[in-house]
C-alpha cells in the first residue's frame, strides 16, 4: 500500500510561477492512484460487518492527510464510525477561516450483477472513474488534496492562505446519526467562517454550478379516531361519520386548486428567490422530457406560476407519504373504518422554521378534523431546517470565481430537493455554506456503476486551488 | 329422542272452536321441548369439523316437519351443506302459495366464558329462551310449526289455507355460497305468491314491526397509479403527482357537503319513501342517544334532511371501507407514493340497480381521475339488488293483519341496511317478500347469551297461524 501512496512534490521544489493546472496534470496519476487505493476500502457505514473497513477507510484518509502536510490530523470517534478531522492554519493569523465537509463511508453495491466492473475493484473507462464512492464521496474529498498541494504549489506558500479545517465523517450513508453530536461537542475546534460542501453535483460538465438551497423538513402521522370499533356499514352506513372519509377530505384541503399548499400560514416565512436566481435558474440547460422520465411521470404537476426545478428547488411543500384505514386486504369487508391514518411530510424553503411550520399544520388539522372525530398528530425528531446561501454571501462568490478559471466560463445556481448533514453544520457551526461539488447527474450515486470523469474532479482540484486564494483576497 | 318429539293433537280430535292461542297455550310446552332439542345440535356451518352436525340439524328439522303433518319433505343437497324443503299443498288448487325461508345453521359460540349458560344447552331464563339459535334463526323456523298445527286446528282443516312450502337452508351465517344456485335449481317447485321471511327482528316487544326493505350492494377496489416506482419527496416533491393526495382529493368529492352522494346518476333510480311509511317510521318509539351508543358515535353524521333511521334504511350510501398508499409502517419515509388504492361499497335502495350503479361510479372515478395516473375500478362478484316491499302489497296487509291480532296493536314498518339471501329469492322467485321475523334489539344474535322470549316466538306462531287465513281469505 505504501507504494500506491502520494508523493507530493516539496513546495520548496517547485517554481513558484508554475500554475495550478500545470501541477494538477502532473500529480494526477499518482493522486489517481492514491484515490483508487481508498477506493477499495468497502466502507459501507451501513453494514455491520464492514465497520472495520470504515474504520481502515478512516485510518487510511488520516495518513493521506498528514502526506498532504497537514499539521493536525485526528480520528474523532464517534459512539458509531470514526470521522477524520484536520486543520492547516493559515500563516496569517487573520485570514479566513474554512471548513470542508465529506463523508468516508459509502453506500451498498447491490445489486452486483448491475456493475460492469467490481465495484471495489476501481478503473478508468473512457475517462471516467468507475466504483462505489467514487463520486460519492471519496473522489470529491480527495479532490481536495490535490488542490490543496497545487495551491501551495502555484502560490509558493508553506501553508494555505486560509485556514482549511476538514471533517469527513463516516456514517452520511446511514442518515448521520451521530454527526450533530459530535459538531456541537467540536464546535470551538471547527469554529470557521464559511463551510464548502463536497457532496454534490455539476448541473451538466460544461455548466459549472453551485448549490445555494436545500429544502427542510418536518413530518408527522395524523390520526384521526372516530371510535374503538369498526362498524358494518349496512347497519350503520349513512348516518355515522366514517374517519377513512374524513381523513380523505383533510387530506384534499392541504393544497388549493392552483396547487398551493393551503394550510393558513405556511408561506409566511418564505424567501422567494429573487430576479438574479430565477434568470440563473431559467438559464440553466433544461430538459423537462427528461426530468419526467427521470421521475417516472407523463406530466407535470404542482404549485402554478413556478416552473419544475423552481417547484423542487425554492418553493415548500406538503406530500402525503402515505395512509391506511380499515380493510386493505383482498376482497370486501363492508366496515367503517373506526380510525385513519395519515403520513404526512412538509420540504420547508428559508426561511421557514420547523416549530412554525409544525404549529401552522396542528392549527389546520385541528381545525379541519370532523365533529365526533379526535385528530392526533405525532412529528418525527426535530426537523431540518432549510438551508439558503444568499448570492451575494462572498464566499459563495469567492467560489464562483474560482470555479470560473477553472471552467472557463460562468457559474449558475442550482439547489436540492431535500437535505441531510449540511443543516446541521448550518445550524451548529452558523456559518454559510457553499458547495464545491463535481458529481454529475449521471454519475449514478448509490447505484451500480457508479461514476465521476477523473476531469471532473481535477477541475474540482483546481477550483479548490483558486477558492484559498480568492477566499483569502476578499478577507 | 324421540321422547321429546312432538305429537301434535291430530286435527280431528280438537274442537274446530278452539281458537289459535288456546292451542298454542296448550300445546307450548311441548314444542318448547322440541325446539330445545334442536337448539342442541351445534349446526355451525363455519366450522368444517361440524359439518355433520349441520346435517343433523337438517334431519331433525326434515323429521319435525313430517311430524307436523307435511306431506312433502326433502333433504336438499348442495356442493356445501343441506337444505331442508318441505310443501304442503291447500285442498284449493286456486289458493296462494308462499314460501317460508329460514335456515338452521348457526354462527360460532366463541367467547364461550361469556355466557351464562352453556350455548347448546338451552335453558329458559326470565321468560327468555336462552341459546345458540334461539333467536337466529331455529326459533324462528320452529314457530312456523306451531303456528300452522295452531292454524288447522283452529279452523279444523286438513291442509292449510294456502298452499305452505318451507326453505330452510343450512349455509346462511357462512354467507350462502350455494343459495343462489340452488334456488335457480329449484324454481319452479319453489314458485310462490309471496316469500315469509322469518329471520329478522321486531322493533320492541311491544311494538310489532315487519320489515320492508332491505338495503343492496356493490363494492370495488380502486387503483390510482401514477408510476412505477415511489419516488424521493426530496428531489421530486412539489412537482409531480402525488396519488395518495389525489385519490384523497378523489374520495373527497364522493359527497358534498351536505352528505349527498356526489357521483353524477347516483340518485336516478331511487324510490323516496311515501309519506305513510315516513310516518310510521317517525311513529317508533327510537332513543338517539341509545343509537348512538350501539353505533360507538359521539354525533349523527350523513345526509341532510334525513332522520338517522332514514339515513340507514331509504337512503343509498357511498362509503370508504378502507385505504392505503405509501409508507404505513413506523416512522417517516419522505416518498411520493407510486399508487394508491380504496375499497369502496355502495348501499342502494329501491329501485337502484347495481349495474347502473357501478356505471355511475366508474364514470364518476375517470372523470375525477387526475391527468398522469391510470384509474382501475375492480367489482366485487355481481352485487346485491335492494328488496323493497311496497306498503300496499297484499301478502304484506295480510301479514300487518295477523299480526295486530297477535299482539292486539297496529303493526308498523322498518328497514334494515344491509341484506343476505333475500335479495336472492327476491330476484330468482320474483315473489315479494315479506318479514315475519321476533327476535328482538336484545337478542344478541352472533354473540354470547343469544336469546329471545318465548313469548315472542308465541305471538310469531300465532301470526303465522292467522297469516294462512289472512292470506287465503285475500286471494
Amino acid at each position: 500500500m505504501e507504494g500506491r501512496r502520494q508523493h507530493w512534490p516539496s513546495v520548496g521544489r517547485v517554481d513558484e510561477a508554475q500554475d495550478v493546472r500545470t501541477f494538477i496534470d502532473s500529480n494526477a496519476d499518482q493522486w489517481l492512484a492514491g484515490l483508487q487505493e481508498w477506493l477499495r476500502i468497502p466502507s459501507q457505514s451501513g453494514d455491520p460487518a464492514l465497520a472495520g473497513e470504515v474504520r481502515r477507510s478512516a485510518e487510511w484518509l488520516a495518513t493521506a492527510l498528514r502526506e498532504a502536510g497537514f499539521p493536525t490530523v485526528e480520528v474523532w470517534e464517534t459512539p458509531g464510525l470514526p470521522a477524520v478531522y484536520a486543520e492547516w492554519p493559515a500563516d496569517d493569523a487573520g485570514a479566513p477561516v474554512a471548513l470542508v465537509y465529506g463523508h468516508h463511508d459509502v453506500q451498498p453495491v447491490e445489486p452486483l450483477e448491475q456493475w460492469t466492473a467490481p465495484p471495489y475493484d476501481p478503473v478508468v473507462v473512457d475517462g471516467r472513474l468507475l466504483g462505489r464512492g467514487a463520486a460519492d464521496d471519496k473522489g470529491q474529498v480527495a479532490m481536495h488534496l490535490l488542490g490543496l498541494r497545487a495551491h501551495l504549489a502555484a502560490t509558493g506558500r508553506s501553508a494555505p492562505a486560509a485556514t482549511v479545517k476538514v471533517l469527513v465523517e463516516g456514517e452520511e450513508e446511514s442518515g448521520s446519526p451521530h454527526f450533530v453530536d459530535l459538531l456541537r461537542a467540536q464546535r470551538e475546534r471547527l469554529r470557521c467562517d464559511v463551510v464548502v460542501v463536497s457532496d454534490t453535483g455539476l448541473w451538466r460538465a460544461d455548466v459549472p454550478s453551485t448549490v445555494i438551497g436545500l429544502r427542510g423538513l418536518v413530518s408527522c402521522q395524523l390520526d384521526l379516531v372516530a371510535r374503538d370499533v369498526d362498524l358494518h356499514s349496512g347497519s350503520f352506513g349513512g348516518a355515522v361519520l366514517n374517519p377513512a372519509t374524513a381523513l380523505a377530505r383533510m387530506l384534499a384541503t392541504l393544497h388549493d386548486e392552483s396547487g398551493h399548499v393551503a394550510v393558513p400560514g405556511f408561506y409566511d416565512s418564505v424567501l422567494e428567490p429573487g430576479e438574479e436566481e430565477r434568470a440563473m435558474t431559467a438559464a440553466l440547460p433544461y430538459d423537462e422530457a427528461q426530468w419526467l422520465a427521470d421521475a417516472h411521470s407523463t406530466v407535470p404537476a404542482g404549485e402554478a406560476g413556478w416552473s419544475t426545478l423552481e417547484r423542487v428547488w425554492v418553493r415548500p411543500t406538503a406530500e402525503v407519504n402515505g395512509y391506511w384505514a380499515g380493510h386493505t386486504g383482498a376482497g370486501t369487508k363492508t366496515i367503517i373504518p373506526r380510525e385513519a391514518h395519515a403520513k404526512l411530510s412538509f420540504r420547508l424553503v428559508a426561511a421557514q422554521e420547523p416549530d412554525q411550520v409544525r404549529a401552522a399544520v396542528e392549527a389546520w388539522a385541528h381545525a379541519a378534523a370532523p365533529a365526533g372525530a379526535t385528530v392526533t398528530l405525532t412529528w418525527e425528531g426535530d426537523g431540518v431546517r432549510p438551508c439558503a446561501t444568499p448570492l451575494g454571501t462572498p464566499a459563495l462568490q469567492a467560489l464562483h470565481r474560482a470555479m470560473a478559471r477553472a471552467w472557463g466560463t460562468d457559474v449558475l445556481v442550482t439547489r436540492e430537493g431535500g437535505s441531510g448533514p449540511e443543516a446541521d453544520l448550518q445550524d451548529v457551526l452558523e456559518a454559510p455554506l457553499v458547495y464545491l461539488g463535481v458529481s454529475l447527474p449521471d454519475s449514478r450515486e448509490h447505484a451500480p456503476n457508479e461514476n465521476v470523469p477523473v476531469e471532473m474532479l481535477l477541475k474540482g482540484a483546481e477550483s479548490a486551488a483558486y477558492f484559498w486564494s480568492e477566499l483569502a483576497a476578499q478577507a
